[in-house]
Formats: C-alpha cells, sequence, structure tokens
C-alpha cells in the first residue's frame, strides 16, 4: 500500500517530489498534496482557485510562522485575511462570525476561495464558514499539524462546538485541495505531534495491520521527525482515510469506523472542558477503552490489549482516562454521541488489531462494569 | 398548466381533496401538499418522519394560533418544542443557537425530525439548524404566511442573516415534504397577504404570462381570501417553483431567475433596516425598478412596465421604492448580492411579461440612471 514519491499523474503540476492522492467523491473529487515546502509554491494553489479572491483564515500562533509564505504563493491573487484567536475554546458560532464579518465587511463575493492555514480548529472553522457563506464557497486545506494533516483536512467534515456538545453543529463539505507541508511540522510541540500520531495509529487499528506494525517499527524515527518517515505516515493515513470516505461520504455506514476511540474521547474532551487534553490524547485514551471493552466482551485478546497500550504510550500518549469522572457522567456525556440511534449508544469495537466493527449489539452492563472500574482505579465512587 | 384538486398519486395517503405537487430532485424528492386543514392531519406527517423524536419550531404569534393542532397531529411521537421571537430581526445566529440549545439540551439524536411551523424567518431558521445539526436531519416545512407557501419553504435554501448582508450565512437543504394548509391564511394580516401576492405575482412574470392573466382576473377573489383562488395561486407558484429547482437545486443557471426584484428588494430592506417593509413589499418594488430599468434598455415595452404597476398596486403593493437611498447607497447595497460574480453586478431582468434572463449584459450607465432617478424624486442629490 505504500508507494514511492511521485510527481502528480494527469492533473495540475505540482511542487517536485510531492506525493499526491486522490479522494474519489466524483464531481466532488480532489487531491491531496503531501511533501515538503509546499506551502509557498504557487502551484499548489493555483488549480484550485476559480475566482481573482482569497480569503486565508489562520490563527495568531500559525500566522506567524506561515502566513507570509502562503501570500507569496499566492501573490497574482486579491488576497484578503481573518486571524482567529488560537484555541479549541474558540471554535464556537461568536469567533465562526468572524469569518463572516471578513467575508461580508470585504464584500467577498461567491467566487471567493477560503483558504484554511492552521490545525483542526481553523480547518474546521474556515470550512464551515465556506460551506454557509452564501450557501457555499470553496475552500483550501493547508494542514499545518499532524493531527489535520492525517485527518480533520480530508472529509469535508466541518464544524463548530457547542456548550453542550462537540462537533455538533456542521456540514460536509469537500475541500478543493488539500496540502499537506511536512516542513510544517518541525513548529508542531512534541505533544501535538504525539496527538497526531494517535488518529495515526487508529487508521491501523481501524483497516490497516501491516500498518501497525510499521508504526512500531517506526517509532524512533517518527519520534525524531524523520522527514521521510512522517511523509509515510501522512500519505499512509490520507490513503486510509480517503478510501473510507470515498465509499461512505456523509457517514451512512463504514465512515463512523473513523471514530474509533472518539466516543469515550469526547466524553473526556466534555468532561473535563475543551482544550484540557489535546484531541488526540482523548482519543489514545478513547481506543485503549474501546479495545478493554472489546476484550471484555471477548473480541478481542488480552494481548492486542497490551500491544495497543504500548504501541500509544511509546508515543508519548495517554493510555488511561482521567480519574475525574463517575460512571454516570460518563454515561451522560457518551448519549449525546451522534452515533445515538433511536436512543441507543453505538460504539466502534475491534474484532482485531485492523478490524473495527461500528454496533450497538454490545452487552450495557460490559460497558458499565469498564465505567465503573475506571472511577473506581481514582478512589471515586459512582453515585 | 392548471390542474384539478386531487388526492395523492402513489406515495403516502394525505387528506382528501389535498393537492399534491412532487419537487422531483432524486433522492432528495419531496412532496409538497396544499389544502385546507392539513395541519391537523397525522396522515401529512406520519410517512416523512423517520425517528420517533420531532422538534416543532415556531415563533410566539403563530405558536398560539396553530402548535396545538400540529401536536395533536403528531400526538403518536417524542415531541419537543422551541418557540423563538417573532421577526425577521430575529433571523440571525443568535436565535439560531436557541434551536441547537432546544436540541442539545433535549439530547435529539441524528434520526430527530425538525417540523417549521410559522412563515418565512422560522422556516429559513429551522431549515438552517436542521441543515447543521449534527450536520444535518430532517427536517419539514409548515409554512403558515402566503409568503411561505408559495416561495421559501420549497427549494431548500435555509439561512439566516447577517449585520452585513440578508441570507448571508446558510445552506441547501431539501425537506422531506411541505404541507401547506391555506386554513392558516385566514388568520394572516393584509399586509403580509400583500406580500406573499408579490411572489405569486413574480413566478408569472419571470415564465408564466397565462399566470399574469389568471392573477389580473382573479384579483378581487385572492384579496377577499376565496379558498379555492388561494389554492390554485399556491399550487401554480409551487409548480413553477419545482419545476425551476429540479432543473438548477444549486443556482448554477435559471434558478436565479426566481430574484426577479430581489437585489433591487435587498437593498430596499437592508437599507432601511429589515423589517421596515416586508420582504414582499420590497420585492414588489424592487420588481417594478426591474422593470424600469429593462425598458430603459429597450428589452420591455413602456405599456408593459404600466401592467406590472398596476397588478402590484391592485394587491395593495408599493411600487415605489422608498425615498430614502441615494444612488450611491444603492450601488453600495447591490454590490453584496449573491449573484455578483468576479466584482461584477449581475441582475434578473425582462425580455418580455413571463420572460426572465439574468445578465450582466447591461449598460451600467442605465441602471445608475434609474438610481439616480429614484433618489431624485425624493429631492435628494447623490453625493
Amino acid at each position: 500500500m505504500t508507494s514511492a514519491p511521485s510527481t502528480a499523474a494527469g492533473g495540475a503540476p505540482t511542487a517536485a517530489g510531492a506525493r499526491r492522492l486522490e479522494v474519489d467523491l466524483g464531481a466532488r473529487s480532489y487531491p491531496i498534496l503531501i511533501g515538503c515546502g509546499l506551502i509557498s509554491s504557487p502551484d499548489c494553489y493555483a488549480p484550485y482557485v476559480r475566482g481573482r479572491q482569497v480569503l486565508v483564515v489562520s490563527n495568531d500562533t500559525v500566522a506567524p510562522l506561515y502566513l507570509d509564505a502562503v501570500e507569496r504563493a499566492l501573490a497574482s491573487l486579491d488576497i484578503h485575511k481573518v486571524i482567529l484567536p488560537d484555541g479549541e475554546r474558540y471554535k464556537d458560532l461568536a469567533t465562526l462570525n468572524r469569518i463572516f464579518d471578513a467575508l461580508l465587511a470585504e464584500r467577498l463575493g461567491r467566487d471567493v476561495t477560503v483558504i484554511a492555514l492552521g490545525g483542526g480548529v481553523v480547518g474546521d472553522m474556515a470550512g464551515f464558514a465556506a460551506a454557509c457563506y452564501q450557501r457555499g464557497v470553496d475552500f483550501i486545506q493547508v494542514p499545518t499539524t499532524l493531527l489535520a494533516q492525517v485527518d480533520s483536512s480530508v472529509g469535508g467534515k466541518t464544524g463548530v462546538n457547542h456548550a453542550l456538545g462537540k462537533n455538533m453543529i456542521g456540514a460536509f463539505h469537500q475541500p478543493r485541495a488539500v496540502v499537506a507541508d511536512t516542513d510544517t511540522l518541525s513548529t508542531l510541540p512534541d505533544r501535538e505531534l504525539a496527538a497526531g500520531l494517535a488518529e495515526v495509529v487508529k487508521y491501523g487499528l481501524i483497516r490497516d495491520p501491516d500498518f501497525v506494525d510499521w508504526l512500531e517499527a517506526s517509532r524512533e524515527r517518527l519520534l525524531a521527525r524523520d522527514a521521510d518517515a512522517l511523509a509515510e505516515a501522512v500519505e499512509r493515513s490520507c490513503r486510509n482515510k480517503a478510501e473510507v470516505v470515498a465509499a461512505d461520504e456523509r457517514e451512512a455506514g463504514q465512515r463512523a469506523l473513523l471514530n474509533l476511540g472518539h466516543t469515550f474521547g469526547h466524553a473526556i474532551e466534555a468532561g473535563l472542558g475543551y482544550g484540557e487534553w489535546l484531541h488526540g490524547e482523548a482519543v489514545a485514551a478513547g481506543m485503549v477503552m474501546a479495545a478493554e471493552l472489546s476484550a471484555r466482551l471477548g473480541w478481542l485478546a488480552a494481548d492486542d490489549v497490551g500491544r495497543i497500550r504500548r504501541l500509544l504510550a511509546g508515543f508519548g500518549l495517554p493510555v488511561d482516562p482521567p480519574p475525574d469522572l463517575t460512571a454516570e457522567r460518563w454515561l451522560a456525556l457518551m448519549a449525546v454521541d451522534k452515533k445515538v440511534q433511536g436512543g441507543r449508544l453505538r460504539l466502534v469495537l475491534l474484532r482485531a488489531i485492523g478490524g473495527a466493527v461500528v454496533t450497538a449489539d454490545f452487552d450495557p452492563a460490559a460497558l458499565r462494569a469498564l465505567l465503573e472500574q475506571t472511577a473506581a482505579a481514582s478512589g471515586r465512587a459512582t453515585a
């Protein structure tokens, strides 16, 4: 499933040495470009910008690092920009409205292209603004975190949080292109690199057991930020995601597999307050919980749970949930999950490493027992 | 193009005597049901509700009149509701968030059906909330104003206003059904009935000259709220709209014809402050302006402009714009129109009564002359 670096086959030219994948969605198909130095290459944008106006959306952490390079690459266009405060706690309707303010104050038309320069929060908000502005304008994802490069920038999920639930307000809106410049990972804090690796591991666990082997063998190169290893991890993650999204764009079925660890993870994020744990950290602990529940149900060997724990811990990720939530609180937080159907919770669980299923067909007592053990481990009893 | 009242042909049963039209959009096709007493008929909802949960969204004017009847019709379901303040000035992100608050506080799942009970503002906001909640849930339109029955409830345009532009934030999201109960028009203030008739006239002017003849002949019956005349006007309007929407759902081309009078009208609404003039009133004056510009360009006979003026004035609608805007202000307000492409304004103009075109190919001097005449008529000079 790996492929050697290659120049673009068909379509627009890309920077020499860039890896290129296609997300196959008919009229909404688009490329993912992966490589070093892409954000400063005009060729990575020009084929995907229809009009003359672009609005670059970034945040106050990323803009000082990369906005100049992006502006130089877009110099032939009419460039506008809006810089948001950095952080998941700003991923809300009020901050979204600042993007609409900029679009309208500068009278940008329906042929504007929004360019999301930043991590997952910027991408989700800029993409949602593009989905809603004049009922839909183009956008390009330029993810600058590992998590955004391997996950949130691909597949068209956009949106904001609500005080009562994460990502509860949003739209499916596919970008025109994803430009993943692996050079931008050099400025990423260690903790955020690890959080991105949690989503990388996820692809292996749900559908690509060979990738799990490769990740175990590549731990040191990844943590040392070896350029080839990172590009390989990004490409292979995106290839897995692109295949799943192409088969089920609107999450009628198998796309939900991409939520391994996320129902538990969202409960952790909401329970502690968004931003306390990074999303990838919560997903890491959540994947271990999913594995442990799978083992309690007799679906997964205890050895496999241990292997998953070691892989994640080896990347510096948390493998136990925070000790602050009672079982009742867990269940309340999980009840708002988007996978709930007819009041019944569905979870992504593991039948094997590399074989995930979405199911409501599990013993609720096993879930409760897991949550009570989690709460008891912290010395707290349930209500 | 008229058709006799009929029961449903194929599909779900509807109340006896209901007229039924289909909006043909492939997998997203849906019926428009038109008739007396439909809102209290369970059969008008049940076939279009997938889960057990419904959220009725209404406002504090309509809810006291019709909410009980709707609740009785939905009695077999799990009913939730949210009542918004009435008025175009509440059509914003903050009020939209109250719908999300209700959906999340009551933990309604992805299989919830949102039911919009009210006029165009309620329909646009409830529809947009349904488009965004969990990235898209079902909704049913139950329009209670003539304007909503003939226009805003059909075709899937949803959204809210922004301080800098009307309907600038939104989504295309088709309802599962439209339930247009003509009995609800009995409680409509005269001014709102007339505002709805402006959109009815619009269908005739853009593509149905026989309908213009019929409207001229039916003026007294419509103003007297004759049930058959109103049902005929609603059905024929919806048939025209359904045909246009089926041919061009996302407004890549001819759907823009439905905006006859709207670029001028939106400028009137924004220039005076939303809510000062009703939308239909602004569209009526805007259609006359479009007709006058068409005549200045030599595209439309002066007699036809007079005929349009008389038809609209006969329904009690304004046929001259408000005297408060300078030509510069008009142009600034019109520049934010969604039909602007590459910085160039496009307008819907008339080649004949019943023959509209969308075009940027007009002499800007003619537009300016029209606007200056409009401003001069009020004794104000341009800057």
